[in-house]
């Protein structure tokens, strides 16, 4: 029953020679890694907006020009500083890989955990905006966001990537394009709108400002911080250069700069529209459907964005599943993690990762019930923690290259470095108390416990080399001595067959009676010597009718005495019972034993089956 | 901790010497085995009256007098018929012991059946009948009642007795004196002011009837079948003849006597009482209650009885863990149910059966609420459908022993079976629908299962007999052949304690190697050849990746092969961590290995510890 509907669902296992790359031409690869990027106008500048116009009083709607310019302007800078991780770093790897080159552990493990929070979120995110978008095409879904988020996140992101799919998927590809075309109509439309009409071009409301005192600068970095959200995914360039047709660097770095201008010309556009408009929050409605409605109305042109937004926001929250299991697997296989995260599963898919993964991103959801608004705040400031330290490490990477022209390129990066650590440190001030704290908790412990878990692996190496002195010794030596001991109740078939086997592997057995009274040793030593089944019988009588510690002291005391035996071999029968309820029927003695019995050093546990026919 | 706690509560582990009884004179049997029956007029009228005026427009209650003395001359057969019981069967044992003797299993089991459904109800009705009476004292616990009923059950019936208490505690003897006087008083001192004052003895309002059409007499039959409560209990003493002093059976017949007398005096009392201050239901507070207030007022005296109340009906709820734990361990040690059920635990209890016990008591009281007035539409069906099974059990032991006046005897025991038959039939078509048809499906399920319980072990006991001739041929033969399989990941010290172990009880050794791609299957071979421990290595390509499935499928083709061997060992080293959260970065290959291995015939699981020592 669970194996077909697990074939049903996710599919046949497939071999390792499935596992193959085809080269993407920039066309391909610009859709692919963009998703992320790109989809995020449809949240990051309407996020920014919402600050401005959040507190009475302080209503600030001008401001949002300014910063609009601002991210634009870091936009440049990062995406500068990743044309160079691109041509430096031919074979990929993103911030953990480039930071643990170049910097060391630590800081790569502050990286890695960095962007695991950021896979997360851009998961939850994503899916949240791409619900968004779809409600506030269809008002009657809404009240239903959480569980079309949920719907998503199980029964198409996780399945989806369980079954596995290829990057290069033409399914990728279609939607980011529908999605760039439209936005790019919206605009377009737009502004030839906006000269056209006898309206003032940005009407005076948009352009209202308080007095830049200390509370408006913190309420003016706040909204900033939240624009910020939309150049998450802006790496996923140069982490995937070897993806590239040749050359791989230069087709990367032309990608990034495609990528970048598109990404500002949709941002700065949208924040103009945004104003011309002044478009304030609707609950239920996103401001980006607010916007196209102004241009187009509600005609088809209006469902059309809106339909391409979802998908292109659920393909962005694709790419935490493309990252994150990748990047797991990369970090367990350090041994980090748990290794067995590092291998992959029957479809070549990493999937307890990316169960993981759907877990973490549904208990973010849950836990704030599907509110970007609240999800944002604790979005972006891994990722830009992950770009200073990536940009950092290629300020060393050019120092310890000193090529010809390294003060050049490694000014570059050092400027990406120096912007983006300043947003991290405006990012960890303006969103703080609104959660930026549980990132900045999650972080340290998140590289305190891969550090913990790294040592342990160590640890268990250094046990378990063969070097290991004593045990060579011991090794050289004659063939070990055994003594098998078996414990019964009663003279059955059942204890003749565990005494059969028991003869085959030691010459020593012995068996064991613990009595609970005094009859029933009596008995017991009675019918084996009618028997006679050729082993020794020891009986131990247990006032307090325990059965299980009168065994281990029985073997503590055989461990005291020595008695030559290098191992004391406990052989159990099992009951394999044909009905599942029969098992009940019996008591989980032999279970318990077994289960102390490993405790002890020395004491080898044999299982023998027995199967009851009926 | 857990240990220390478990000590604390339970108390240290006792000898099998400590099983000792006291033989026990007529007044103190009397207390001890009374509880249950006597406690039940707390609730039992009540009952009665609550059904005579719940049903607006039928309001009857004139009905309460003849419907008490139906019930007093029921009570009167019943004693008789007990007092026979307790002559006839000087061994003591309830109706299931009667009914075995004499009529054989199958009505044993029904009997079984009945009496656990009936103790369970004895648990439950009286705890939440004591809670009743001490918040009708103390109206401020009112909408705690569920809270305190588990409280009682879990923190003072369960862990009292698993410590174990001897039934001879003077304990039990003050606080059934200490009710039995309060009641007394009440009535005797109720009848005098019923007597003394000037109004009428019995008020008008308090005899209307309507007339006796059918709807009427399935009204007043349901009250009767509700009183009837009052009677549960009643066959304890016979129960446990061998507890009293010699003659044992004369002391059990006076003292059988003497409770039926006082029980039957107490329900005519009380009913005289309830008709005379015409008492009708108020929320909260018990009939009981109302009575006590009428004669004594919120005096001292009125809480000395609703304390001694509540006190006698926790005692009568223990009266069931008397009972049913040791009921169920007869019924076990003869195969019907669970084996382990019949072995006492480390105090001398039967561990498991109270906490059976208290947990289906439990869920009763939280599934109703903890509402008499519900779980009294149960109860009584399995305590007189049990009496109904005893008695005819003892038409038949006079019929076969045929000894001098054995007719008058049987007609004793036979009306006993007759009128307590009638009352089953009455319960059965009145409170049906309240419930009883659960117990009436409880019944059969139950005794349905016992077979199938005892069916299963005697399937075994055939199977594991030693006279199998299959095992004798191959037991006599030649010793068996072993092949020792040691599935490896890499070679580790670990490793080369296994082979070491394997070595020691096979002269047939190999390693299994599981590769899942061709690079590391050449890398384990050259390694194997430069550390050459001696043993030959088998490598299996997995192109799905799969680990255990090639495992086994090479076992399978061992089998097939037939190869000589008797048994196929599997040698699986397991790792002890040192702390647990290790444990979760050890993968869990080697549990779901053996797991899966057992299933296999003739194959042994031999686990081999590993203590990690950081």
């Amino acid at each position: 029953m669970f194996r077909i509907l697990r074939r049903l669902l996710i599919g046949h296992p497939l071999d390792n020679k499935d596992m193959a790359h085809e080269r993407l031409p920039k066309w391909k690869a610009l859709s692919i890694f963009s998703s992320d990027a790109l989809s995020s106008v449809a949240y990051g500048p309407e996020q920014a907006m919402l600050i401005l116009v959040a507190t009475p009083g302080l209503v600030s709607y001008g401001y949002l020009g300014p910063i609009a310019v601002a991210i634009f302007l870091l936009l440049l800078i990062v995406a500068l500083s990743y044309a160079q991780v691109a041509k430096a770093n031919p074979a990929g790897g993103g911030a953990y890989a480039v930071a643990k080159a170049n910097l060391g552990a630590t800081p790569a493990l502050i990286a890695a955990a960095a962007v695991f929070a950021d896979y997360i979120l851009t998961a939850a995110v994503s899916v949240c905006a791409g619900t968004d978008a779809i409600v506030s095409a269809f008002p009657r879904l809404n009240g239903l966001q959480v569980d079309l988020d949920l719907l998503v996140l199980f029964f198409i992101l996780m399945l989806v990537n369980l079954r596995g799919i290829r990057e290069s998927s033409n399914a990728f590809v279609f939607p980011t394009y529908a999605f760039l075309f439209g936005i790019l109509a919206l605009i377009i439309t737009g502004i030839v709108q906006a000269f056209a009409y006898p309206d003032a071009l940005i009407p005076p409301e948009s352009l209202e400002t308080k007095p830049l005192d200390w509370a408006m600068l913190f309420i003016a970095l706040r909204a900033f911080a939240n624009g910020c959200s939309s150049m998450t995914g802006i790496e996923a360039i140069a982490d995937s250069v070897p993806l590239f047709r040749k050359p791989e660097d230069r087709n990367a770095v032309v990608t990034t700069y495609w990528m970048a201008g598109i990404l500002g010309f949709m941002l700065l556009g949208i924040s103009f529209l945004l104003m011309h408009y002044h478009v304030t929050p609707i609950p239920g409605v996103t401001a980006l459907s607010q916007l196209v409605e102004h241009v187009f109305g509600r005609s088809y042109l209006y469902y059309y964005i809106q339909i391409a937004t979802m998908v292109v926001l659920y393909l962005a929250a694709n790419t935490a599943y493309n990252g994150l299991p990748i990047l797991l697997s990369i970090v367990a296989k350090d041994g980090y993690m748990p290794r067995y995260l590092s291998s992959r599963g029957e479809r070549l898919t990493y999937s307890n990762n990316i169960v993981l993964l759907t877990l973490a991103a549904a208990g973010l959801i849950i836990a704030y019930k599907g509110d970007i608004e609240h999800l944002i705040s604790l979005y972006a400031i891994g990722v830009f923690l992950s770009f200073t330290i990536a940009q950092t490490s290629m300020v060393v990477h050019w120092y310890r290259e000193k090529r010809k022209g390294w003060i050049a390129k490694a000014a570059i990066n050092g400027t990406g470095a120096l912007a983006t650590g300043i947003v991290v440190v405006i990012i960890t001030i303006t969103k703080f108390a609104q959660g930026a704290w549980i990132i900045l908790l999650f972080i340290p412990a998140m590289t305190f416990i891969f550090k913990k878990i790294r040592h342990h692996y160590d640890d268990v190496a250094e046990q378990l080399s063969l070097a290991h002195k004593v045990f060579d010794n011991k090794y050289q030596g004659p063939r070990a001595k055994n003594l098998a001991l078996v414990p019964i109740s009663s003279p059955t078939s059942v204890v003749a067959e565990t005494l059969h086997y028991a003869q085959s592997i030691s010459d020593s057995v012995i068996a064991l009676y613990i009595a609970t009274d005094e009859e029933a040793r009596k008995k017991i030593e009675d019918k084996w010597q009618a028997w006679n089944p050729g082993v020794q019988l020891v009986t131990v009588y247990s006032p307090y009718r325990f059965v299980i510690q009168p065994i281990l002291d029985f073997i503590s005391e055989l461990q005291l005495q020595k008695c030559n035996y290098d191992y004391i071999t406990v052989v159990i029968p099992e009951f394999e019972t044909k009905k599942w309820w029969h098992r009940l029927l019996h008591g989980q003695t032999g279970w318990i034993l077994r289960t102390l019995l490993i405790l002890k050093e020395d004491v080898i546990v044999a299982t023998i089956p027995y199967h009851l026919k009926k």
